[in-house]
């Protein structure tokens, strides 16, 4: 077994994670998070919601997760969001079309569909299963597609990703923000995509939990205002020239924002809150690099990407958050899409005085002529671009409530005046940190275990960091028995009104119910035995060190609270115990 | 206005929610919930969770909307889950049949498909559009239809309620639980019913969030062991008989289950628990009631059924939360759909002697006889009902490894033998508990609002519940100058810490700043003026009663923290002051 296998089969055994659907045999892409791994999700994304709503004072919003299609049109998912098939004449198994082609073509991805059949006509490329012939390859959209009410007129999308949500709330997002940038708007839920055969178990999933931020920011300005705070950390980047060599470098975020690796400080800031909330999550120091997008493998649009990229133990490299630089590309796609202005007026700092033309209509003359229409004629002149009026000849033609109008062009001077102009209107630039939150639930369950040989028996630890580890506590009569589950009881019931999820275990030998502990992830267990009838103490055992103290009833739930906030440590806890007593 | 049209005012205008997908025109049934409402929804579920999640140690788990057929035909959704509908055949207009009849017929879900179309053509009733004649009438199903993978080979259906999830995890979870009964599983999450025109905002959506929990019991005992702690309670209840009469009753829920008036503790004791959590997320006492299920509203399998049901003002009482006893219907279900054993072994208390009938082979006479196969001989013959043996005259036929065999009778004896018996498998009876989250919400919003008169002017409040309401403190320096945004914005800090909600605002006088908080719930302000420069004091203002006090900056963090906490009063906190200074 390798590292993953015993991972997922952990998990699948301790009530963490499982395959959904198994007793109707299953379906590939969709997992089940059990009691164990729904704790751990919830408290990952708490421990976000602490960095990016907390923290950053970021919006965070709730939309549906259908959506309708002028979304997806505007987004471009609509038509570039697809994989090439191609399906077996014979057996009609269906394929990846590029992924057939792999030992043939080393980047199939930049091929035609139609280049790709050439590859597999001239290649002879059958059937994996049966060999059979292969049909011409296609696009399949790997949105998941459904009506919306009955009939197929109104067709809905499951969303491939939350961002959306953000994009085309932008007007009310804004006006919550009092219409002033830079703000950021989060959204954590599911997001879907079709895939054609998933493998991989959670880490390529049909139906996943995305965490994402968007955040709206005037494009003249890209420094971040609390940058200070994050430039003295020192990543490992593997950056675009570091790629050519095959070479990571540490270096600090400021140095990397200096030396022109990362493209600004806008960008950068949110790069090492990543690496904080990663490391905050449990993602270990030397598995987590952060990779910068190739000029080739960028999004046209982007100005800069950095993937965080997560060592596992089979799968190598893989991707958990990327943090790109979008530009302006999605609003603007959106105010094309929906003909609305998503633009922010921005103030100057001191007002700009400047010469600009301005068309100025004879209002003496147009009035008597057009009396009640003479405003919405004067309107409709000044709209004009002085440049199209001076050759515009000896009439000027206006549309006015239906109406064609020709003025005399000695009826309007083009007058160039000084004004004072407060602000201009900009399409924001979006910076988007975009997290995969069962990649890093799963990443966070790998780095965490380890084997042990302790009493020259093998003992399985997850050491899940207290506070995300779901279980925070158990608590383990010695024996079964009424004189000790009754106050053990009394306990549990102390924690869990303190707000902690305790486990409340009797079966089995203490030393196996330590195990189980450990294999779950469970920070400290809490023994109730004779001597807590005695003399009104129990034993605290904490899971890395398998060290045991002895503290007083009365201080436990202080003792376990301030242990697991990292308030203090074991030993402090057993050194004010004696003090006390 | 009616109190619906200003709360839904209100809501769409300070960023609670809003119809999604405005940009684009809208779609009925999808709302989105804006930065306030949120967290106003999560600050609900999370109160949900300590009720039902912290404090009755259920197990949270998290599964996929997206589910395989397999699912809904087992649990009833595939074949029963739908509308009647009609297509009108000039402008292709679509309607729910039963309700173009309700003039005609009182209770239209009485009748078939065949016996709607009757009454439409007996009494000439047309589209309600254009007049046109309308079309037979047939069944639409409400769940969203999808397809996983490419091509229409395995249909998928977004799930119409999240129970099943814990259906058919219940080997799992039952494994999890330590193979024990009673244990309780719960999900928050999304459903789906793709309504046919839905309308009334975010009571009917499409797209909604439920919160279900699934307490499995042994059906010999629904007893439960806590009742003790709500039998006190008093709830308003509105039996079956007291609809007859058109009363509802108050009294405790131990006089409910005396009187048989709720079926048993266990229904109760939830009944009991959905009121404190209501009453705890903010919905108003005298708006609030529990109706009983009428024996023909109520499904086939249940014993009992009791709603929450909040007063609205518009819409009238509404239906917000089941609980249900659904006896042992669904696993059963799903253990026809799978042939999966879902049944669980439950030892008695003491193990019982009992007299039974055995088979017993004569091992003598078949070990010489069919050598290596005389234990599967003698296997199939004790699987055979003695009864069916006592009838079967000479010989006995059993099948081995595809064998036919022939037994003769007398190398069998029945016995009657005295055995001790541990236990005996059941399937477990379950006590759903099924929340409406956005419905609860939209309660919540309306029985939180108000408006009264102060200094003769309208000022419009929120009365959320600290704790519930989105932004826990607003911190407002009197004017928007760096010598009062430098502390007020260390203040921020300092509260963000603590991982309080925080909303910094600088923007108009500070009577519109406190106006404005008290329409979005906040439940106190802190105002940064020059005294805090000169004493070091703030101003805390309360919401409802707009009293102000001052308090020193170094306690204010506590301060504001045991004021939403409720661990002290606007009065004890300025006392303390007093004290302290």
């Amino acid at each position: 077994m390798d590292r993953y296998e015993q991972v997922t089969e952990l998990a699948r055994r301790r009530g963490y994670m499982w395959p959904a659907f198994e007793l109707y045999g299953g379906a590939a892409g969709f997992y089940d998070y059990g009691p164990l791994g729904a704790r751990l999700k919830r408290r990952i994304e708490d421990t976000w919601r602490s960095f990016f709503v907390v923290r950053e004072g970021f919006s965070e919003i709730d939309c549906p997760t259908i959506g309708v299609e002028e979304i997806f049109k505007a987004s471009g998912h609509l038509s570039g969001f697809s994989d090439p098939l191609t399906e077996c004449k014979e057996c009609k198994e269906i394929y990846r079309a590029d992924h057939l082609i792999k030992h043939i073509i080393e980047v199939p991805d930049a091929l035609s569909d139609q280049e790709i059949y050439r590859v597999i006509q001239d290649n002879d490329v059958g059937c994996p299963e049966c060999g059979g012939r292969l049909s011409e390859v296609y696009e399949f959209n790997l949105m998941f597609r459904t009506a919306i009410g009955p009939g197929n007129k109104y067709p809905g999308y499951l969303r491939p990703e939350t961002a959306q949500g953000m994009f085309i709330n932008f007007q009310r997002l804004l006006r919550y923000h009092r219409d002033a940038l830079p703000f950021g708007a989060v959204q954590i839920g599911r997001s879907y995509r079709n895939e054609i055969s998933p493998r991989q178990g959670v880490i390529r999933l049909r139906e996943f939990t995305q965490a994402e931020a968007e955040v709206f920011i005037d494009p003249r300005d890209k420094t971040h205002p609390r940058f200070c705070e994050v430039e003295e950390l020192i990543l490992t980047l593997y950056s675009r020239q570091g790629q050519e060599m095959g070479q990571t470098e540490r270096m600090t975020i400021g140095e990397a924002v200096d030396k022109g690796i990362i493209a600004h400080q806008m960008l950068a800031y949110y790069v090492a809150r990543t690496y904080q909330f990663l490391r905050a999550a449990g993602v270990a120091e030397d598995r987590l690099r952060f990779r910068q997008h190739k000029a080739d493998e960028m999004a046209h649009y982007a100005a800069d990407c950095w993937d965080a990229e997560v060592l596992l133990d089979r799968l190598g490299w893989i991707e958990v958050v990327g943090v790109a630089d979008r530009t302006d590309y999605d609003l603007r796609s959106h105010m094309a899409q929906s003909q609305a202005n998503l633009k922010v007026f921005v103030n100057y700092k001191q007002p700009e005085r400047r010469r600009v033309v301005r068309i100025k209509p004879d209002m003496k003359a147009l009035g008597p002529r057009f009396k009640g229409q003479a405003k919405a004629v004067a309107q409709a002149l000044q709209a004009m671009d002085p440049a199209d009026l001076k050759e515009s000849g000896e009439s000027v033609t206006v549309h006015v409530d239906g109406q064609k109008l020709f003025i005399e062009a000695n009826l309007i001077a083009v007058e160039e005046v000084e004004e004072e102009v407060r602000g201009e209107e900009i399409v924001p630039h979006v910076i988007e940190p975009s997290f995969g939150i069962d990649r890093i639930i799963y990443s966070v369950l790998e780095h965490a275990y380890r084997e042990e040989m302790v009493d020259e028996e093998s003992r399985i630890v997850l050491g899940l960091l207290p506070g995300i580890a779901p279980v925070d506590v158990a608590v383990l009569p010695l024996m079964d028995r009424e004189e000790l589950t009754g106050p053990a009881c009394q306990i549990v019931d102390e924690f869990r009104r303190m707000g902690m999820i305790v486990d409340y275990d009797t079966s089995g030998s203490i030393g196996r119910r330590y195990r189980r502990n450990d294999e779950v992830g469970t920070p400290f267990c809490v023994t109730v035995d004779y001597e807590t009838l005695e003399e009104g103490t129990v034993t605290i055992r904490d899971r890395d060190s398998m060290k045991q103290i002895r503290v007083g009833v009365q201080a436990l739930g202080e003792t376990i609270s301030a242990l697991i906030g990292k308030r203090m440590t074991l030993d402090e806890a057993s050194a004010a115990l004696s003090q006390g007593s």
